[in-house]
């Protein structure tokens, strides 16, 4: 099932349960926002390296795999409700990225990762 | 371009800039909550009615575009570092809430909405 | 007792569970976020009507109450960590919020809170 | 100043310019969040060893003050327009984790940090 398909499947799920009420682009925003913090959440204490490590472990996938998969459903609702096209958006912005940090003057030099602090 | 599709572009575009090292699973989080907030940041003053209403806008949208693009893109890059496939997720997630959340019983019932506060 | 009287007690605290080599500042403000995320959620299925009425139930305002201590209480250890001295920083920013945004001219006038879409 | 006083002149601050119609719970918990999003943003490519030493860089830490004052200002908003006495909560919240972390059972125990992944 592709993204549009998923988006589809949700809007008849919040539709049936009459819930299309709570879910202005405003209300929207807040519970993504809530739920990327839930992801946020699951690394706060772990070093870099240790979140790198859990990639291995079944169990400690669990609830990151849950919170990942709620975050996209309501990235996936805003859109739908406002009529933004995901893919098509994610490609522009790749583009833009490609031009913005040319590989030649990226590599080795993370001035990206160094424009605050 | 499906969603691994991208995963995999997004994996070069940072493989080739030497980037990998900055994208640990923590450090994508805090990015992905990040921007997830400016999305939360466009909405913060409008009404939820205003908020329905910039649909039409093709002005108001460019910027909400671009913020759901870069939620996307971390949420794509956290979960291709942790081997989590996001649409089995999603899948997964959508028949559990299906089970926990009956039409019968969701309709007209805000139950969900009104947990806590 | 005043903030610093607070941001010493939390240092005592941590200290004495050996918790400092947890808070670093990059993780407190992980930890920060997580728990002003919380407050969001609290609010993200209310109209803002329903938000302003809470101030009356005390049942409603416990869980509120709870979360914002805890992003004081992280904002608080973040600062203390940085040697930031909180008031005077917001002393200072609300002399800037005086000069941005004149009586004269934001009176009746949204335009602080029409910047983005 | 204390947490009072700067509360009285939020307040006022927003009275004067007729804002107070934006500052439902509801939003000031919008803003309350990306304000916190955008302590994190700081921190998001730093090691947490990078993290600590920019305690010593005036020039690392003028952003980081000023969105911490960002932060407190919408959480002393947020209390007020609540009723809610921060500095009560939050020896509240002190009492209660003095009790749930016995000095004796959580040195050298990351018990805490260990509840999730």
């Amino acid at each position: 099932m592709d993204v549009k398909g998923i988006q589809r499947r949700l809007r008849e799920f919040a539709g049936e349960r009459d819930w299309e009420r709570f879910h202005s682009p405003k209300n929207l925003a807040m519970a993504l926002c809530a739920e990327a913090a839930e992801v946020l959440e699951l690394f706060q204490w772990l070093t870099e390296e240790e979140s790198r490590r859990i990639a291995g472990s079944e169990r400690d996938l669990a609830p990151v795999g849950e919170e990942i998969a709620d975050v996209f459903i309501y990235l996936a609702r805003l859109a739908d409700e406002l009529g933004i096209d995901i893919e098509e958006e994610v490609l522009k912005k790749m583009e833009i990225n490609e031009e913005r940090y040319p590989v030649a003057l990226s590599r080795g030099n993370a001035v990206k990762y160094n424009r605050r602090v």
